[in-house]
């Protein structure tokens, strides 16, 4: 079998693995997904390279180190995979996340005995997810976050501006976005404290400084830059998705009283910065291709610079799930998909760096939150809710208008295959209480 | 002689070197000044830390290894100077820096012979700057630009909203920042690209692509982070300070027609990603300590967690010039002064990290754009042109509405001493044609 042949069997739906618990279909880590991610465990706490099968994670360097994986352009010295974040690993290109990711789907398939027969490494090498922390999974250079759903935008526009004209002139041309704040993203499960900062309320005449009301969520995906290039260079539409290595699940957390008295005019800042939350494996594109759908009509068509043949975008099921501290059961406050996008993952790239800018291995961009056309699939709560005004109501009983002290959020996302789903696993993320 | 005391010793105006350049009361490095930097040479490519001392370099390794500098908090292995970035050595703390910068002014005095008659040492030790390439000095996980000079802020909205109300009603309650793009800022010398990008042009229904026809520059000043904060903690305006190692210049290059047609409602994006430049030496705050003014008055009153006592400004005399390709003068553009900034790079950091966001070593933070009263003393050509409609007469008898190809821009700062002055060096970029 030829390269391209291997690649397509690893997405083959009737491929089942040994590990029992990644056949589920209910499972994120069938042996058609095999994200990658970083993590440590109770017997060995140093942070290294995994992937995840079912209900456990295959430690690349102990299968490297018995010989059942190559890493082609790796040179000699330490393992690329023992180290606290992919970086390294992703560097060395697309071509070796591929033959690592085939390598893998072999090793893991149902009849291969390599691995399976060898008990004594097999303990060593596979480890159960319960039994590991997970770490972010990258060294986050840049975190770049675009505003790229319409239906998002539009709703914005109609709360805070004007519903007849809701969307600005420039956004039906631009694929918006802005820089971010790469130093307070987060690994789901860490618990994110609830900001201080200027609120303006209506009545008085002067900010007071004080905890944030309005807290949100904002119902995101990520996408991490594979191949960067070089300052003064550009990225063309066409080539951008060479540029990326996978995609993640990513909630920006805002406060939306901060954020309506600072964004004029230089745009969000600390009702952003204190928190981004990923989840902790990244799902490859080579894994997402036959999820690929076509992308929304774009309409006027947009700039030279901004096309590109063929589909373009993928077909992710998200979910927001809410659950109050104590609460028996979470509630599900929106479905949506990311196929509503409206500008693609490519065209965000190629506009990034049309200016010259050059990217980083690493990088992080997210698409801006996902909302649907319906009003259950919006992805923040402040769509949700219209700003507070249509409390949410939940299983338990109460209601949400915003994010609670003690509130758990989760996100979740999936690619429904036939028998199986390529899944995102969750990100997740408790609310603390301010600082007083 | 105590700490405190062998500090104020290196400022003392009367102090002078053996190193005879940095005597010259035009120098921008005496001996009261030693800013830190990465350089290499032709005999030794290796990026190491140095220190600038008139028209030289003190290698700090080849002084560690030599037994003349010792690094207090310095564990075992390679020297911390032996870098690519002065990370390291600012994580291990202000102390840290303080006793080096101390026993280099001690050992580069005038009498000391220490250095001075071993001459096989100092021709390892002392290199020409001439003889040097200088490099980012830092590695910078994040980059903030500042809005805080209320006449840049003041010509700004006068230009483009309303003349009678041209601070926005956040404005005197907020030092407004944005976050900016890390990766493209570059080390002084480095030429600049010209962007291209979408411009919307008033006689067309749509934007059209090409090279920015408005490109700027942005007259800044950046501080350096030297010891960070956790992500969920803040710094106390009071102790701001502390957490700064240093400032250099920085100019916010600008592509204002790309500016205008993208900026609402997420802020500044690829007007500004494509380059930021800044200079190579860092001055410390210590250095700087002897030009420390009283900001201008604050009304209203900031609210409490903005608040300081004392003075928080620096006196630091700054000059933009503008040399086309081939003439054979620069003119002098803009002669201003970083003491007009109406917020502190104290209340900057304060502000930053109220909600809680993290920051690190290495961050760099800029000022934002730095206006003075007078029409000459605005700092950037935007507001020195009336966005153009004033063009600048030239030394050569050019005019200039904004930045043509080919132009070179330079940034000049330091601070007036008794006899000497603590300089910054320069900020300079040519630019290059846009990519066809």
């Amino acid at each position: 079998m030829n390269a391209s042949s291997d690649l397509q069997a690893t997405l083959d739906a009737s491929r089942k693995s040994w590990v029992e618990s990644a056949n589920d279909p209910s499972c994120d880590f069938p042996i058609q997904n095999l994200p990658f991610g970083i993590f440590s465990d109770g017997l060995n706490a140093t942070r290294r390279a995994g992937v995840a099968i079912g209900d456990c994670i295959a430690d690349l360097a102990a299968l490297e180190s018995a010989g059942l994986l190559t890493v082609p352009s790796s040179g000699a010295g330490d393992s690329v995979f023992v180290r606290d974040s992919l970086n390294d690993f992703i560097a060395l290109g697309r071509d070796t996340w591929r033959s690592v990711r085939i390598q893998l789907s072999k090793l893991l398939a149902r009849g291969n005995t390599t691995l399976h027969d060898d008990a004594e490494l097999r303990s060593r090498a596979l480890i159960r997810q319960a039994d590991a922390t997970l770490h972010l999974p990258v060294q986050i250079p840049g975190y770049t976050d675009f505003y790229s759903s319409k239906e998002h935008a539009t709703n914005v526009g109609s709360m805070f501006r004007d519903p007849k004209n809701a969307l600005l002139p420039n956004w039906l041309e631009i694929p918006i976005g802005y820089n971010g704040r790469a130093s307070s993203v987060v690994v789901s499960g860490t618990p994110v404290r609830r900001p201080n900062g200027q609120l303006k309320l209506p009545d008085q005449e002067r900010p007071v400084f004080g905890a944030c009301r309005k807290l949100d969520i904002e119902l995101e995906t990520g996408f991490i830059v594979g191949r960067g290039n070089a300052l003064g260079e550009s990225i063309k539409c066409g080539e951008a998705e060479d540029h990326i290595f996978g995609m993640v699940l990513l909630n920006d957390w805002s406060a939306r009283d901060i954020q309506q008295w600072e964004y004029v005019p230089l745009g969000p800042f600390n009702a952003k910065t204190f928190a981004t939350t990923i989840s902790p494996w990244i799902v490859t594109l080579d894994a997402l291709e036959p999820f690929r759908v076509a992308q929304p009509a774009q309409d006027p068509q947009p700039l030279d610079y901004l096309r590109h043949a063929g589909d373009h975008a993928f077909d992710i099921s998200l979910e927001v799930l809410l659950k109050p501290h104590g609460a028996k059961e979470a509630t599900t406050i929106s479905r949506t998909n990311f196929r509503h996008m409206y500008w693609t993952m490519a065209q965000q790239l190629a506009h990034h760096t049309v200016s010259g800018c050059n990217t980083r291995v690493g990088d992080l961009m997210g698409s801006g939150t996902i909302s649907g056309p319906a009003d259950d699939s919006f992805g923040s709560l402040l769509e949700l809710t219209w700003n507070g005004k249509n409390p949410l109501q939940l299983k338990d009983g109460g209601t949400r208008g915003f994010i609670e002290d003690g509130d758990e959020l989760t996100l979740a996302g999936w690619c429904q295959g036939d028998g199986y789903r390529v899944g995102f696993g969750t990100c997740v993320g408790e609310i603390l209480p301010a600082h007083k």
